[in-house]
Parts: C-alpha cells; sequence; structure tokens
C-alpha cells in the first residue's frame, strides 16, 4: 500500500493506493480516530452491486453501523432532486455530526455524497472510494464537490476535504473498457502538463497499464495524486495556477456541451482537447513538433480520440467555446505547452481559435 | 461608524456598525475591491419593501447593476425548496464567480442567502446587512448559514464567512417592538456568559436601548460584535468552546420545538432558558442568588418572559430536552453560570433536569 499526503494544513489527508484495500476500510477509519457506531455509505445502483456487501462487511468487522444509500447510476442523477433524497434517507438513517459519509463509486456519486457531507450539519467526516480510473486521479485530490444545475454542471457546489482516500486498484477490473480509457486521458494529462518522467513512463508501458497491472496502477495513480496535490496544494479554491489542471478542458468542455455529453466521456472530449492546445501551441511557437507529436501519438495508442468530428467543427463548437465559464474580455482561456512539464496561459479571440479547428 | 474586525486568518472581516449605512453598500463594496457590474441583492418580501430600493439606489450610483431577488417572509420558507428558486433566480441574473451576493434582511433571509452564496459555484462573495437585532448580534458573527429540514431546523447548512457586514441601527426602527425584544434576549446573554461590564450597562441604561438611541444601540451591538467573535476565533467550527453560546438555548429549543415554533420568538424561548439555567446553576451551588435574582429582574424589566408556562411542564418538555442535539451518552449538556462573565458545562440527567422544572 502506497499513501499520498495532500498537504491543505488542518485539512491535510492521506491518499491511500493499493491492492484490495475494500477490505480495509473498517479499520482505517478505526486508524482515523472513528469510535464506532453509524458509517453512512453512499453508493450507485452499480457500483452498489458490485462492492457494497464487501464494505458493509469491513465496516460491521471494526464496530459500525452501517447505512448504505443507493442512487441511480448516471449524471442525470447528479442533481438537486437527488440530493434531496440523500438527505431525506441519511437523515433518516440517524446520522450524527460524527457520522463519517463514505461515498462508494464514480465521480457522480463522490461529487454528490461529497456535498452531502459539507452541508449535512454544516460538515460530517467525509470518506472517498473512488472506482473509477478518473475519480481515482482526479476526484480524489481538490475538495471540488458539487451537483448540476439545469443551466449548467457543478454550479452548486463546496470545496470540502475528505478525512481520508481509498484507492483499490482492483475496483478497475470491473471497469468498462471504454472508462478505464477515458480515464487514462486525465493520467497522460499529468504527464504533459507536469512531469515528462510520467509521460515517458506511460509511452513505455502503455500495454502492461491497458493490461491492468496491479503494481504499475499503483504506482501510476499514486503520481498523478502526488503531482495533483502539488498544484491544489497551492492554490486550494482555484484562484489562479490550479487553473492549469484544465489543460484539454477548455475545447473537451465545448465538445461535451455541444454533443450534449452523449456522444464523448469525459475523459474522450478532453483527450482531443489535449490534441488540440497542444496543437495551437505548437502553431503559437510555444512548443516543438516532437511535443505535439508525442501527445497525439500517445491518445491513440491508448485508444483514445484526437481528432475533432468533423461535423462538429464549425460556429456551434466556437459558440460552446465562448460561453465557457474561463472566458474573460471576451477571451478563451487556454492552458497551453511548452514543453512536458511546462505550461502557459494563452488568451485567445474565437476568431482565432476558429483558424486552428 | 464603528468596525469590528473578526479575525479569522485569510476568512477575517469587518463589521461596520452606525446610523444610516444603507445608503454606502454600494462604496463600501468599492471599498473592498469589487469593481462593478452584477451584485446580487437577497431580501424578503416585508424588508424588500422597506429597504429594498435605498440598496439598489446606492449600488447603481456605485456603478454595480443590481438584480434583486426576493423570498417570502418566515421560517416556514427557509427550507430546500425556496433554496432552489433562490438558485434558479440567481443563475438567471447571470451571477459569475465574482458577484457579490448580498443579503438584506433578517435571521431567515442570511442564512438562506449565505448557504447559496457558499454553495453557488463553490463559493460567492457574501455580503451581509443584518435588519433584525437578533441578526445583528448573532448571524453577523460565526458564519453560520442553513436551510431546514422537515426533521430539524439548519440540519443543511455549511461554515461560510462573509467579506463584511453593514449594520444600520436605523434599520430597527421599523422592527417590531415584540421581536426587538427578542433579540434583547441575546444581547443579555452576552453580558451574563462574557461580560460583567455589558451586563451592567444593559441594567443602567434599558430604557434608552428600547427607546432605541441610535448611540447607545451602536454601542451595545459593537460590544456584542466583539464578544461573539472572541469566542468563534477561538472555535470557528463549534467544536468545543463555541458551545458557551448555547446558554439558555438547551431549555430554549425544546421549549421552541414542543411548541412547534408558533407560541415563542427564539429570543423569548431563550429568555426563560437563560432563567432557568441561572436558577440551576444557583441550586447546583455554582452562582449565587444575587446572580440568578439580576438574571432574573432584568429579562423581566426588558419585557421577556422568564418562567415555563406551567401547562408545558412535564415530560414532553423533557422529551424535548433528551432529543437535543447536544444530547451525548444520555445526559443533556447545560451552560451554567459561575458569575457574570464566567461559565461552566455541567451534563444532567433528565430526571434530574425535572427537579429544578
Amino acid at each position: 500500500m502506497e499513501t499520498v499526503t495532500v498537504n491543505l494544513g488542518s485539512r491535510s489527508y492521506p491518499i491511500f493506493v493499493g491492492r484490495n484495500l475494500l477490505s480495509e476500510v473498517g479499520s482505517m477509519l478505526r486508524a482515523q480516530n472513528f469510535q464506532g457506531g453509524r458509517a453512512a455509505v453512499v453508493t450507485d445502483s452499480i457500483v452498489g452491486k458490485l462492492y457494497r456487501d464487501r464494505v458493509v462487511e469491513t465496516l460491521k468487522s471494526a464496530g459500525f453501523d452501517p447505512l448504505v444509500v443507493e442512487i441511480p447510476a448516471g449524471e442525470e442523477h447528479k442533481n438537486l432532486a437527488w440530493l434531496a433524497f440523500l438527505y431525506d434517507k441519511l437523515i433518516d438513517g440517524r446520522i450524527e455530526r460524527r457520522t463519517p459519509l463514505i461515498a462508494l463509486g464514480g465521480g457522480v456519486v463522490g461529487d454528490m455524497a461529497g456535498f452531502a457531507a459539507a452541508t449535512l450539519q454544516r460538515g460530517l467526516p467525509f470518506v472517498q472510494i473512488p472506482t473509477t480510473l478518473l475519480a481515482q486521479v482526479d476526484a480524489s485530490v481538490g475538495g471540488k464537490t458539487a451537483v448540476n444545475h439545469s443551466a449548467g454542471k457543478n454550479l452548486i457546489g463546496a470545496f470540502y476535504q475528505p478525512r481520508f482516500v481509498v484507492i483499490d486498484v482492483e475496483t478497475l477490473r470491473s471497469l468498462p473498457k471504454r472508462e478505464f480509457v477515458a480515464g487514462l486521458a486525465e493520467v497522460i494529462k499529468y504527464g504533459v502538463i507536469l512531469s515528462a518522467d510520467l509521460f515517458t513512463l506511460i509511452e513505455e508501458h502503455l500495454p502492461r497499464l491497458l493490461q491492468l497491472d496491479a503494481e504499475l496502477l499503483t504506482f501510476v495513480i499514486k503520481t498523478c495524486c502526488q503531482l495533483k496535490a502539488l498544484v491544489v496544494e497551492e492554490d486550494e479554491t482555484e484562484s489562479d495556477y490550479r487553473a492549469i489542471l484544465n489543460f484539454g478542458h477548455t475545447l473537451g468542455h465545448a465538445l461535451e456541451s455541444v454533443t450534449a455529453y452523449k456522444q464523448f466521456l469525459h475523459g474522450e472530449a478532453v483527450a482531443i482537447g489535449m490534441a488540440f492546445a497542444t496543437h495551437l501551441s505548437h502553431k503559437r511557437g510555444l512548443c516543438s513538433a516532437t511535443v505535439e507529436q508525442r501527445v497525439r501519438k500517445l491518445l491513440k495508442k491508448a485508444g483514445l480520440p484526437v481528432d475533432i468530428p468533423k461535423d462538429l467543427k464549425g460556429d456551434y463548437l466556437l459558440f460552446g467555446l465562448a460561453t465557457d465559464k474561463k472566458m474573460a474580455g471576451g477571451k478563451v482561456k487556454f492552458v497551453c505547452v511548452e514543453d512536458f512539464g511546462k505550461t502557459c496561459f494563452e488568451m485567445l479571440e474565437t476568431k482565432e481559435i476558429g483558424t486552428y479547428l
């Protein structure tokens, strides 16, 4: 088992990464000074079926009295109505101020359960067990919790740090291949923006990663968490520097938005966005052709899309970009690459962006 | 104008107390580095009628583009449904991450608008203009925001500090006398638990206070904010010491609860609770008979109730106490008095409490 510490003063917390950690959650809670009693588990209809029994068992054998609340799987349920359902079930289940609330699942479960934990009784202790690669390398670090609003994603939320995070790499075996690959997009992102070493490692060992080699997965996920932690420690509430994590996300979000979130998984849209941001960086003389080629090649080898589908190019996509949250003064902010591990921000007018599409 | 600073590190903020400050809100925002653009005002149907125009005017003349959202007055609207209404109106009104959200009203408006500010886009800058005495001396300091749930009050909320607070003592002239007097209960509370000087001052100048002498009100409200700030600075998230502010609230909450929040204003129930807690303190040999008499006498002179209505004494009230959030291990935690400015916590079994009723 590896441990990454996210250093945020009094809100610091450890991330445990390794094999078969699901069965350790009960004793981990004990080690973090939880004394037994009620423990709430929030999961969804798919992950619940696979792993709830193991979590319930470890909680029981450590002396806890588990309450499991299931929400239906899928981003379309990440809203205020299902949050109200969560509140009702948790309050009915007699949670108290010290009751740990454990999120068992992917991003939707983590975001919603995290927001419920942030707001029930003005804050319950929160524990995350992310079961998708994306949630493991992204949502484990940063404390972003939220639900969607019909006007936009994650419009209602809070920054709220967990007490600890448990990443059991074995849970990735039940993840659909397409979702695993989409998660790799974020892994590659950390390589591009923060670590040439990580990028090279993925280039060299991609087949082993795709075969879910547990040792390599543990190392790679740990590294991603460490890299993201360094960024979040610098800028917890995203006032400035943390925005580098949006590399590939500016175009990515626009692609997701103009396709109503139906055509691409998040990581797939981000992969196209990263290829585009690297292309743009090269065209503007910020990075070499080699950097652009290596990024494109690795994304493709991983099984990720890199080109904007022809039918999506055009004004509609530019309009999607122009309504991005990161827009300021009529320009769109792009995270660009100078070299592996070296980024800069560029403000572009939509007209100029159009010339690179 | 007087200024109290609440010292909470990077979340520190000033409270401005004085006359006719409503017309200064626009320039105060400017002075706090807000650059114009959208400014959202949340108020209720009663306070809105009285003061929204003045606030809109000061915002406009300082170069802001005000959006006013009104919720119906009354605690029964402090719930998730009206919060969702608030979210919709604010999002429709194109608020952005830097849009200041101004709460103009009493406790309900402050709590709900504060929670909306805490959670929209994971946190908008929040400004409070409390217009009731209770909100001015209580909600201005501490950052507690929340909505109610059918299972209990303030079950869903967050700790979220405002950027600044504006207390215009002139707004108290429009406050119903009964509400002003109920607010005095909290003022007297600060005297009992934290400051013999404040208690003596109120004893000596009660008539002037009841006549709404602006200079005296400014001094008293400023003092209450300073005293509460000292407590909150010590213990921001109520892990321990901050609980002394619950003096009078243990029985007070039970009284409100068994009468379904219809018979007493909060301050009235707290007044009875303070008289009881002081009585209990005397009976247990913690404070002198003089302390008990002075507390009772001042509350009565202010026009507050001090005795538990006969029809409410009995098992039902004890049951109300036994379900208090501050219950631990079958005992109820009371804040007791040793002398003015000196308190202690006592754990009592409900059976023993019954003997003092």
